[in-house]
């Protein structure tokens, strides 16, 4: 047999235990606001059918993984029909499809369904500094409602759990579809609205003065250019100077598309029946804001969308975005048009963020003692101490290793467990315990029921 | 766009929510004894390597997923390069391969090192009923300790496991494969190792008589044959005549392999030594017995191995297996023999024998109450209240749809949902609340106030 390399595939990555602690609690407090909203979970396969995950259309340009069962070393050389059938296996790029599949699949699902779904999804994509081929995203939809209710749900969810998350300077940006739409019929380009927000989208790094140069650009300068006349631009700028607000945004938004759009208006309307929500309830009027440039994926969005940006950590993006669709699975049941919002936490990159941010408190492990084992012939006694704390629900790690007990202690520093235990000849003959206390660095004699005593006080402080 | 079958590939299976829930809640009461013990969190990529899931080994024959990058619809015929190069995305098939590549490629994890990981695994099977293609693992393994005490918390583990479960009816069935190593050392038929154990194997079916006679076949009746002779089978008929026990059962197996085979002595004595750590800890007796036919899935085990049988639902075989393995690493560093001892929990067979064993408590919903939405002027009050309640720790779940009373009345039946809170006109001018009990069949009008009090009291009574 060859030496193989222990080498991961590229863009692909382990989760050692360091990084795992903080990740699984990011992940505990996610779900738990989550469920607090009455979200449900749910589970899909990771792969799916190709045609289910492409709609069957040929148009569909994304990288994906798509997979085919090989047998052996000696079966790797197949053909391609499994994987060129319209049932080859694909792997999910997302989440939202599989849920498309479940609602058109399962009849009696009463809606509104609102279920949550973690899982990890694969894109195909060249790997980059922060960017993977393999990602978990953490989501909540709530389809089958058109109630603007259901909107104000997702924003509110997203500010409980940026709390949760004890992140308090964020900023929710929201605008609709329907206003960025309205503008294209205004300007009157329905056919190019894509290239539009393209262009719209850079503002942040071009400026006001750069999006609408560039939207005047001539066709004749670059094919995908919009070139848009003096009035159409005129048009671009009176909105895009509107800048972000409140109830006086869509005062202004209202004028601005009267008589002109009605789409526009009716998209005004549905921003104004959200903030009728939003208001009695606790997410802080600085904490969310109507921002008519957010144009930057909106995919298949079709009403309001959502974006929140942390205000110590712009440069990472928008770490929780989402929006209302419709006709999802419209490729299931034709013209079914059922509607939908949701929203989609990326979690690595709310980690990143938290990091940044210094959010990740707590330690390197799960126990919150370590029972040492001095010999063999006290083996009997350390194992029995530990279960009598496990009892206790003392979290309690039994060193099960061969070292001596100084790389016992040095095991407990490495992995940051707070307290070790030390059960000698001594302190067996006096029925007693050694405690070390790993951060103030003392030790204490302690009978066991006062170890017991102790470390009970001490685990609700260490999590 | 043609119409696409919301379908399923074959093989794969969604879990709604009413599945969902219950499968969480094992899930995370497994997670709590694996950290109750000091167990780490690990995450490694679903997809390896193919030769570092293969070893670069041609003998390899698992069927197994193999993935490959395809951008867009048009480019799924392009060559096979990819996938059959040595760096192929190949999806795992289990979670051990990559510890054991984590184990190789990372120098700084201290040892022992004690990890968890719960994942998805793939296997390209011919799907059967309960037989699935994708199906989740949570494994435990500690890695780089020779020290029985290592084994025996294995054994404590599946114990506290099913403590925890609520399960008290099951059987921890423990063998050596060092005894079954000294069996063949006596028989003389070491190149022949895993057909004598395949044959032992059958003993719950065909008997120790049935099981002795096909081990005398010729080999001129079915080239597989053993064709054992009559001393050779005499030393199978003692062994397996010694049936399953504890202390008692080594004492006899001493005394079988003394002076014939130091191998099953070496077998015996690390039971022996499993047992000394066993006894002082909480585990019952009658939970645990060595059993020598234990043969099943010994796989690439070298030491003791463990089966967990649930008295009530044995059809479904061992729910939670394991056992001592060496050398995992050598593919990536040779002759490093890093040994490992750990064992997996197969999380749908549980959830199965659960449902069989009718421990599956708790509801359909993760909403403690649901708060109806009167009419579209009161949705405010009642968005208002909800988060009220949420602030109370209370799981509340808004009715975001669009139907009348009666259906928001009948969505909290369909998820079992136990409280309605209704805020009509007249609850509204009278500052209280109908607070609807849908177990009980009672209504009650209440103040805000008390109304909460009333849902904490109940909140932790009805998870």
């Amino acid at each position: 047999m060859n030496t193989v390399k222990p080498e991961l595939l590229g863009g692909f990555q382990d989760y050692l235990p360091t990084r795992m602690i903080p990740r699984q609690k990011l992940i505990a407090k996610i779900k738990e606001v989550y469920e607090a909203f009455g979200f449900l979970p749910l589970d899909t396969p990771c792969m799916e059918r190709w045609n289910v995950l492409t709609g069957g259309s040929q148009d569909f340009d994304k990288s994906v993984f798509a997979a085919r069962i090989v047998r052996g070393a000696e079966d790797r050389a197949l053909s391609e029909e499994e994987m060129q059938s319209e049932e080859g296996f694909t792997l999910r790029f997302d989440l939202t499809v599989s849920l498309a599949r479940v609602i058109a699949a399962y009849n009696d699902l009463p809606r509104p369904f609102k279920r949550y779904q973690i899982g990890t999804v694969w894109r195909g994509e060249r790997p980059q500094r922060g960017r993977y081929r393999e990602f978990v995203q953490f989501d909540i939809d709530t389809i089958g409602s058109r109630s603007m209710l259901a909107d104000a749900e997702i924003v509110l969810v997203m500010g409980a759990v940026m709390k949760k998350l004890d992140i308090t300077r964020f900023l929710i940006r929201i605008n609709n579809r329907k206003i960025l739409n309205g503008v294209v019929e205004m300007v009157g380009c329905k056919d190019r609205a894509s290239e539009l927000f393209r262009v719209i989208d850079k503002i942040g790094t071009l400026g006001l003065e750069g999006v609408l140069e560039e939207l005047q650009k001539s066709p004749a300068e670059w094919s995908g250019a919009l070139g848009l006349n003096a009035e159409q631009t005129a048009v671009v700028r009176e909105f895009l100077s509107m800048g972000a607000g409140q109830l006086d945004l869509l005062e202004r938004l209202r004028a601005f598309f009267k008589d002109k759009s009605p789409l526009g208006l009716e998209g005004v309307a549905e921003l104004q029946e959200i903030t009728s929500y939003l208001e009695p309830t606790g997410i802080a009027a600085k904490q969310w804001v109507f921002d008519p440039s957010v144009a930057r994926g909106l995919g298949y969005y079709t009403g309001p969308v959502f974006e929140t940006e942390l205000t110590d950590a712009k440069d990472l993006g928008s770490v929780f975005s989402g929006g209302r669709f419709d006709g999802l699975t419209n490729r299931f049941i034709p013209d079914s048009n059922i509607p939908g919002v949701g929203a989609s936490v990326g979690v690595d990159r709310l980690v990143a963020a938290l990091e940044i941010l210094q959010k990740q408190s707590g330690r390197n492990s799960t126990a919150d003692v370590l029972v040492t084992v001095f010999g063999n012939d006290l083996s009997g006694d350390s194992i029995r101490f530990a279960e009598e704390l496990r009892r206790a629900s003392i979290k309690t790690e039994l060193y099960v290793g061969e070292g001596p007990l100084r790389a016992q202690v040095a095991y407990a520093t490495r992995w940051e467990i707070p307290f070790v235990i030390v059960l000698g000849p001594d302190e067996k003959a006096a029925n007693k315990v050694a405690l070390k206390d790993m951060v103030k660095r003392q030790q204490e004699i302690l009978t066991p029921a006062e170890c017991v005593a102790k470390l009970t006080r001490a685990s609700g402080r260490t999590q």
